[in-house]
């Protein structure tokens, strides 16, 4: 048989596949309406399970090796009624109330009072004034120390790191967001430009030893090798830039922002000296109120699972019926209770699409644990 | 109509779809038999997207709303069946080469020379012990120093965290692993157990100052204070450990490992200060040469995909349908080349069984960017 005519022999049976899938939709969303007239939830594990077992069967009775790849496909049938099932009758009450009562509005950007781990200078500083233009951010010591002033209602909103391009997700923001029960209303990457900085009137040729934070030390090895510096390391990029501009001696240097330069008097002697092309940082802006602003372009979940690959595929099934495009998704180990894993979900949307907002409510009351944790506006990257 | 009425139709609809999907398996067989005999490319996506297309509008025609979902259930299949066509025929036999001509085993623990980014005392240090036992490591300032010592074989593997439970992935490992073509020989998790050293007979009362990584400050606020301590950042745990052993002054601490207490001379006043209960590193030992052990238990691979939702979930389902066990996913934006993303995927595994081969070496010549980075021992954690 050549291919032509093996194709025209699947087209065919894929119209009669078409035909039943499409009745068998028919089915489920008559099981979905008789499952809400009676109160009873829509998923039943058991008699999944049931067609599952028989589905393979039968099929490694047709042919052996046929059950593994037939169970995937029914796994997929179920999961895609499933969706539309819970399309259609719109669950999770509870998620929807409070969604629907979110305020609306952020306070206006240079009247919000910010928090900010760090000093005057880090990337952190630029982020507050990229989120909240014309703010004066307070400076605090550690990521507890910003959702404990946001917590006492001494700021508005906690300005935190929750990505690097070279270093990763930052966890413990993670943790403290969902221990305090607080909300990302606004996000947005800060590109990570590394400058040379020195003195006012040091010249290149002179400098000696190079101080900054272990990891822009190790961003900018290719420049620090050519220029032959001793590089120290530093506690972070600001202090370092800071300690330059107070020692007075024209061979020593840092690396730091450029906004650091500024404030601390320094020169930029070099910029974007990281070996890598594309640096950032992708920092969030946290509220102890929930608030879903007009423009709101991106929702963040927080959920567990008690295993990675099953449960998750079925869950990322639902995300794909309804055609929903993930910008983040990252499994993490946890050992403390009965899940092995946490994931973080961000993807592109807003609660205006009634797809959207029936697809997180039913997560909600699906999923044993589940946090819904912002509907914001993600900023372009500049 | 009842519950059971209804299901009684799905069962039905069921029996026929399990006879219709045998038949079309049977001819993506035969279609893979064909390509074999004239050294054809199994995956054909123009073809494959044609189907969904014209599924997806067949089942919008029937109900609106039916095309997203049977448009994932197609894709499905058609992945189940090139699964079935790649075990059937064995390809991607330039990996399998690669696999098959691997080195078996490890040079001796203590003979090894290895690498370590750090200072003796460090987390690092503990990880080269338990990896290799017996081994006295040599310690360089950056990540990408270790692995220059590797490349150039002044060492023969090197120590590398890669992950960690409260400040996530290190990706720059990852970028390193990839850029010098390097393999995981080796991982395991060394629980973080920050203590408080002070010189011996210092007493906790008289404690004014604490010295330590930022990160271990935050991570041990809640000691800090109850304690009444000044914190102050220092650029990592083992350093601070040493200078305050220099300095000679009962009112300073650090936080540390009970490693760096004795490799410094300090007393150890309280162990395990740390509030999140479960405070663990990943690491992992990198080679030039593939090596994989007779008792490998985990592989690892990093991949590009173009988008997350459908594209992810299909590669999924066909780990779900071998049965393996991710450990680990993670998906990270790139904005260099085509590719959206880059996923990291870690599942327990080895190539002692034909089904996990076939599927890696399917993948690496289905995905377009994909690299096969190690098939070695996880430790336990102890």
């Amino acid at each position: 048989m050549d291919l032509s005519e093996i194709r025209k022999m699947i087209d065919n049976i894929d119209s009669e596949l078409i035909n039943l899938l499409c009745r068998r939709m028919d089915c489920s969303l008559k099981v979905a309406e008789y499952k809400a007239a009676h109160n009873m939830p829509v998923l039943n594990q058991q008699r999944e399970n049931e067609i599952l077992e028989r589905v393979a069967a039968m099929c490694d009775e047709y042919r052996s090796g046929y059950g593994n790849p037939a169970k995937l496909i029914f796994a997929t049938i179920m999961d895609a009624s499933r969706g539309l099932q819970h399309s259609r009758m719109g669950s999770g009450s509870e998620l929807k109330n409070i969604l629907q009562s979110a305020q609306k509005n952020l306070i206006a950007p240079d009247k919000a009072r910010v928090a900010c781990q760090g000093v005057p200078g880090a990337f952190s500083n630029q982020a507050a004034s990229r989120l909240f233009p014309g703010c004066i951010p307070r400076f605090v010591e550690t990521f507890p120390d910003v959702f404990s002033a946001v917590e006492k209602g001494e700021a508005d909103y906690g300005i935190l790191p929750v990505e690097n391009s070279s270093s990763g997700s930052v966890h413990e923001v993670y943790d403290l967001i969902i221990k305090h029960r607080f909300f990302i209303v606004a996000a947005a990457e800060i590109p990570v430009n590394h400058c040379l900085l020195a003195l006012p009137g040091a010249k290149v040729e002179e400098l000696k030893t190079v101080y900054s934070h272990p990891q822009a030390l190790a961003q900018c090895a290719e420049l620090i090798s050519a220029l032959n510096l001793e590089a120290r390391p530093y506690v972070n990029t600001a202090a370092a830039a800071q300690m330059v501009a107070q020692k007075g001696d024209n061979t020593i240097c840092a690396i730091a922002s450029s906004n650091a330069a500024s404030l601390y008097g320094l020169e930029v002697l070099k910029e974007n000296i990281q070996s890598a092309e594309n640096n950032s940082t992708r920092f969030i802006a946290i509220s102890r109120d929930l608030i879903i602003p007009p423009d709101a372009n991106k929702i963040s979940l927080i959920f567990s699972l008690p295993h990675v690959t099953g449960s998750l595929y079925r869950i990322l099934s639902r995300f794909a019926v309804a055609g929903l495009n993930l910008t983040k998704l990252e499994s993490r180990p946890t050992r403390s209770g009965s899940f092995e894993y946490l994931f973080y979900l961000d993807f592109e949307g807003d609660f205006g699409s009634p797809d959207t907002l029936n697809l997180i409510c039913a997560l909600s009351e699906e999923l044993p644990a589940f946090s819904f944790i912002g509907n914001y506006r993600e900023l372009e990257t500049l």
